[in-house]
């Protein structure tokens, strides 16, 4: 029989509203594996924990504060942007993160990210092989951005994609009912720096012609003024009103970001962020038309309250998974949602090998784009409309969503080193 | 036995979440009043729809369809940002408004808006008067703004209130999360340009010491740029992170608002709306701390999905006694809101004559405010705590919320002459 190990578990990277429900589904997977799993710590945020030897013992949690993290959005136990050098740059850090494991016995680790975390997760992997500590590493998918390659969706954009759709279809219906005196033209800025994933699922909220929104700005088409100008021109005339939904990501065709469009404060200086006043402008200058424009930013990620129930299975349902792939001995892998059919929209778990997942960035493909560049095609509708399915309320408390905090009670240290980071 | 009348309802200004709940409790009670309610005529774009007698008949919507208003955001026919100039300065319209009452023997004004449309609906029950035309015209009260007199709240201000407090929250969950490696301030810019009540709300987030938001900015406390920076600098000192909810009303001592701060793009014209990237950006240049910023806009008067209950069962209200009253004989009234007691949270309807609610702006009391400025008290919680209770989510179908659009049948016109706005 395998020899009991302690586990290892840390989020990486942006937040989600349901990373937290891939936690629950590592967390309550491994306390059902006692036999082979001893503690499961977490990595106080993420892989900073591990270099720092700051751990979180999970076992300190009661089995009601870790099912709450099933309904809880962000990460319990902290995330980091902090990417891993490659091995020739710092192969310190690497060789830092064997020895806390070592300290620790922990074999198993289970790294919460996306493309970045599964590059390092495989580092970490063949590093601990090379230097003969036996570890079995699992990635868990994570990424509103939905651009891993192989998983069939990523865990964390159907919440995203239900929360943006949602939003749009309210704020449509709220500006074509104050059109005649007052906004004619709404935008709407969403996430997805580099894929258009988000801004596609926007356009869920247009089921029958006419019906907002009307014009989407994705990153992978470069924006073309005139055609865009014409664009809400005409729809303007036709419909009343225009509705757009546009990444934050918009560039020209030189690649210039269009939220780098030079804004400036009365003091000259530079403004950061928001496309969605830029575009605003622009109609307004071109146009003459009354606008108003929303970003989004954080609310989207973290609007836990109106998560995607099937997101939600699938974030729980890696973690389990994850899991169960160390049990049998996997290393270097990562649970992948497959799509089995869409009607009924069926679904299951698989494995992709991490060496063909790290570093690879999944777009549209231009058939999910209409030929003007403006909407989606019926081929995205078939492909985003079952990741929003389903409703999965949290809990709540005097009006408010009951979010829970977990204790974070921090593991011995046993190597006293400190590393700087 | 009193004559058998038609009626006329319009919504006016901003629409709100829940003010179909409104129309559908006007449409629900005079459907329940055939022997003396005619037909309910609504107006097409508000009070546009009587000046140019354009009138939606009510009677051609389904049982079902009307019942479904109470779900659905914005205004299901129409509503304009048109104020009525005074009776002095346009004596014409008023009496154009008159005479397409009569033509279609309309004897009940409902109107459901703001404190402009107070005041609109109060000169209509007089000039009627005057012009010995029998009317009865009665206030149905809105406005996420909560600025009107008399009433304890204004319906459509508890759901604002709701969905800016469970955002805030949302994305302080995830501000903290990631705060050791990233965004360390984030700020979400939300309405109420001469009021503070949407601010506050944001504040019902933060139930335990330390909880986000930290920081308030108010319309109605001026802004003090070195005690605000010297706050967030403290605050993300001590714990690590500062979340901020800013009025798009901010104003300096001099009064001049925040949000006008000379924004320029590249080409030099000036760059409308948007606070809190003026204080996003102040953050920067002060304390160098990464930051990230949203604008929820119309986001979060649209946002049906997450309704408060208290607030939907109020809109209602307020809608089928306007019918009640007008039944019973009132005349220039309008329903008001009474709050019975706190705990348990009891409300009725009582009524309050439109002369002493026409023109008057309720501002947030100063002792709602803590003596800082930067937050609300506990006298601010009681009040505001139960308009945020209970959820009252809308049915979904293929992953979204399911809102009606009515059929909008337009009445035959009985005059023919036209009328320039």
């Amino acid at each position: 029989m395998a020899k009991k190990r302690n586990a290892f578990y840390a989020q990486s990277g942006g937040v989600t509203a349901v990373i937290n429900a891939s936690a629950c589904g590592v967390i309550e997977t491994a306390r059902k594996h006692k036999d082979r799993i001893g503690k499961l710590y977490a990595g106080r945020n993420g892989i900073l924990g591990a270099l720092e030897e700051d751990l979180i013992d999970t076992s300190k949690e009661s089995a009601a504060a870790i099912a709450a993290l099933r309904y809880t959005p962000s990460g319990a136990f902290g995330s980091a942007r902090y990417k891993l050098k490659s091995l020739e740059q710092n192969r310190a850090e690497y060789e830092r993160l064997i020895e806390v494991f070592k300290a620790h016995d922990i074999g198993y680790f289970f790294y919460n990210g996306g493309g970045d975390s599964a590059d390092t997760c495989l580092k970490v992997s063949q590093l601990s092989s090379a230097m003969g500590y036996p570890l079995q590493a699992i990635h868990v998918p994570k990424t509103v951005d939905n651009d891993l390659p192989i998983t069939d969706c990523c865990p964390g954009f159907g919440s995203v994609a239900k929360y943006v759709a949602t939003s749009i279809r309210e704020a449509g219906f709220d500006v074509e009912s104050m059109a005649k005196t007052s906004t004619k033209v709404f935008v709407l800025e969403v996430m997805g720096r580099h894929a258009g994933w988000i801004t596609a699922a926007c356009g869920l909220a247009s089921e029958a012609a006419g019906e907002a929104p009307h014009i989407l700005l994705f990153p992978e088409i470069p924006f073309d003024q005139d055609k865009f100008i014409a664009k809400v021109d005409a729809t303007v005339k036709r419909a009343g009103f225009c509705v757009i939904g546009v990444s934050e990501g918009l560039q020209t065709a030189d690649g210039k970001f269009l939220s780098d469009a030079g804004l400036r404060d009365a003091f000259g200086h530079a403004q950061l962020g928001g496309v969605a006043p830029v575009i605003a402008n622009l109609v307004k200058e071109k146009l003459k038309l009354k606008y108003h424009w929303a970003v989004a930013d954080y609310l989207q990620r973290a609007a836990r309250h109106i998560a995607s129930k099937t997101d939600v299975a699938q974030a729980y349902a890696v973690g389990k998974a994850a899991v169960e792939l160390a049990l049998k001995g996997h290393n270097a892998v990562m649970p992948a949602i497959v799509r089995k059919s869409n009607k009924p929209y069926k679904w299951s778990v698989g494995t992709a090998d991490l060496a063909k997942v790290a570093n690879v960035e999944k777009k549209m493909p231009r058939d999910f784009i209409t030929a003007d560049g403006f909407h989606i095609t019926a081929k995205c509708r078939t492909y985003l409309g079952p990741l929003i399915q389903g409703e999965d309320y949290p809990p709540f408390r005097n009006g408010l969503p009951r979010y829970v905090r977990l204790k974070n009670v921090a593991v011995p240290k046993k190597l006293g080193t400190p590393f700087k980071l």
